[in-house]
């Protein structure tokens, strides 16, 4: 599935920038859209000249003009940037990115693996390629850093590891997003760090839009362990609505009916949805099945905000190890009468 | 009103199950769904293979299979269980119950009352009894433990007592939950306990999807105080949308013309709709009125995600004591001119 | 654009109730709408009998009768008042204020600016002009006491002024505001104070129906500071939804073909919205256009929940000083190559 968004150097979410506290940064701007366009830098504390509000602090930036922002960063943590010029439009066709802030004093105790997903919502009317920005409620595709699972990378760590996951949205919806295994804790938002005293224990971290969360923990339990949004509908894809309500029906007598007259009817949802993780419904073109995604013990039966953690200690490197080898006697198992 | 849901142990939310920190638990699940099912403990620290997301962790547990998940109970707090297979269908068909881990070391200060409230919304058209697994936003019932006022069960205790309320949460919306007469502080989450100097006092808790919230309080004011969401359209039921805004409207020349033809027809909501509480209008078959319930006072109006908390200074038992008799001059009086 | 509501006083929000701590006060509330009504006084600790669910702990308030609610204020914060009879309609009609209680001692340190706003969202059909209160998730006007931008009040403030915004939400979505140029602290709840160890820093509140909150901070910062609802639609007016999506569409041959029959006609939305700004497109009576607001730099695009906090070094009065003079080279610069 192809889908047409505006971004940055060539892609949604736009490159991470990474700076230090304390660096004086300059960035130049161009713009390729056909409307004009600005950079708001969401979270940086700087001049009110370099804040990036069109009409507000500075002229809109026309098709084809290059603006300098310049800014010396007086803080550290996990900021945001994007237009606040037709901002409905903009950020609904995919223009955002992290910004972050590495303190100048590494900090204590040392973060091993920092990981940066960007929650997004999308409408993409099946048989069409451009998101709908005027869509307010009815979203049918989520994603993690613009990708479904199982499109969506893994989070491949060591055992022992300190972690921190960044997360960050602009969509309309808060997105809460559940780890599997692991208690974590909320360690910082894009206003700066949340004291140890004030840091919640979470298994779900709510994500509102306009924020950032800075979540992290030690990587203490081995496994490949979902993480994903806690919302059910967002961990689906497209095609999950507009269909009628089978469950329960008995539909056999109506199957053969219309299977007279088009042999490739089948009758679905009598007893759930499961059967569409496996099944070839043909689809409209680009758009993407319910659920995706194939997991060591078979389809995993998910799509949209959700990936994996993988925790391994005999790894040599961060490339996606493959599925978990579960020791022998630790899967849940079927009782044999 | 009857509604076919999917749950555990013939019930939804299904029995809340209680343990103890240090337990080893074995539990044996059978499905009796028409489709494959798992059952994933969410929140609970476990072994991998033990954690229930089908096709990741385990293969799907099949029609008629009856599958064991045992593991040691590393932590305390309010878990959850719910399934991780076909789950925006299995979920919102009921399928979903408490887990609560008592610590090995009785809390200080002593909890004398604990409740433990699931939160749920569905769509069950009007006319039918399946819910609908396919709706995302636009929800009809919302209940307490699948129940709506004033089915729901009243909160009893004692003046006094401290008293703690497990909120769960696993629909597509965030509910807040708002107490009357109280400050409480929030004292946990899934992810455990949250520290004293983090606790925020609040009068609404807000209960994201994926998560709970613990709530305390001591009850040191008497009276029926409502409990309930704080989302409007959340204390009512069924037949408050679809109906067209009359209200500034002279329907009086209408209502008699029409009633020519149909004697029966009854112009409404010119003034607002808190006549529906009182009206017997004809509904359709199996569904809900907007407003139902009644005080000491006349009709409450609320439906949906109602409850009142009854805080007594002379019970013996926690049985329903029937309304607060309010103190002569302790309550809000008419002035006569 | 005008809108029928109903309220306190002859406004919505009602007045901002202001008392202190420790005071014993008595407020009549004559019912002069055509239905029945209460008042709840939200976050407010008092008898039961005066706690206002109608029904529940008091007769329903008639039309044309007065009640009195009498208490004495045992805490200090940010609460509300609302009805709680036929509460889905007259909350969404508008029925709704602050009840402010100050601290008996005086806070330290002092608070210089101490603002109030309520969040509110609104359904007014185009062309209509009363509020729909049926209406559950797809509102069309969002406000900060109930007006949109450029119609809000801006916050003026001395540089080094110690700020507080109490803001308070009624309504049935969550509304993350975030405020440019700084972090802030948040500082309390309806349920009163957060201690110091347990304030997160953040640039956005997630205020959720039914709370309030409070945040601090010192405006250290000059210049004109966006503060905003960072849901984007909430941030525009009516007019954006139910037109196609056009992005990307090249409708020139199609412009030309329709403007022969109706020479007005121009087609919109090929490279974004940012021309509704400053187009003067028909629109039905009594609505609004999409974006409003002109800035020193142009048109701001924005309208809805939007306002500018505005921080100055040399002003005499809390009057409305204009624009911000930028300082010459702190403003985001073209290059011209």
């Amino acid at each position: 599935m192809i889908v047409n968004c505006w971004g940055y150097n060539g892609q949604t979410p736009g490159p991470t920038i990474e700076a230090v506290e304390g660096d004086r940064v300059r960035i130049l701007v161009t713009n390729k859209l056909a409307e004009h366009t600005t950079i708001h830098w969401h979270g940086v504390l700087l001049p009110n000249g370099m804040d990036g509000v069109g009409g507000l602090n500075q002229p809109q930036i026309k098709p084809g003009e290059t603006y300098v922002y310049e800014f010396t960063l007086r803080q550290h943590g996990t900021q945001m940037y994007h237009p606040h010029a037709d901002e409905m439009v903009q950020m609904a066709m995919g223009m955002e990115g992290f910004f972050i802030i590495h303190p100048k004093e590494p900090e204590q105790p040392r973060i091993d693996r920092d990981f940066c997903i960007f929650l997004q919502e999308w409408f993409v009317e099946p048989g069409t390629s451009t998101p709908n920005p005027n869509i307010m409620t009815d979203f049918n595709l989520f994603t993690f850093n613009s990708r479904v699972f199982p499109g969506t990378a893994p989070l491949v760590v060591r055992l022992g590891d300190r972690v921190r996951i960044r997360v960050a949205n602009l969509s309309m919806d808060s997105h809460p997003i559940h780890l599997h295994g692991y208690n974590f804790k909320i360690t910082g938002t894009d206003g700066g760090r949340i004291p140890a005293s004030g840091q919640w224990p979470e298994t779900t971290v709510n994500v509102p839009p306009g924020t950032t969360r800075d979540i992290q923990f030690v990587a203490n339990a081995p496994g490949d362990w979902a993480l994903h949004c806690h919302k059910n509908h967002h961990v689906m894809n497209a095609m999950k609505h507009d269909v009628p309500n089978m469950i329960g029906v008995n539909q056999s007598g109506v199957e053969r009916k219309i299977q007279n007259l088009l042999p490739d009817y089948m009758a679905m949802g009598e007893s759930g949805m499961s059967g569409m993780a496996v099944m070839n419904m043909p689809l409209p073109k680009n758009t993407l099945p319910m659920m995706t995604g194939k997991g060591p013990f078979g389809p995993v039966e998910m799509g949209g905000m959700f990936t994996v953690l993988k925790v391994r200690d005999d790894i040599t490197s961060y490339d996606d190890p493959g599925w978990y080898q579960q020791q022998e006697g630790t899967v849940a198992w079927r009782v044999i009468e």
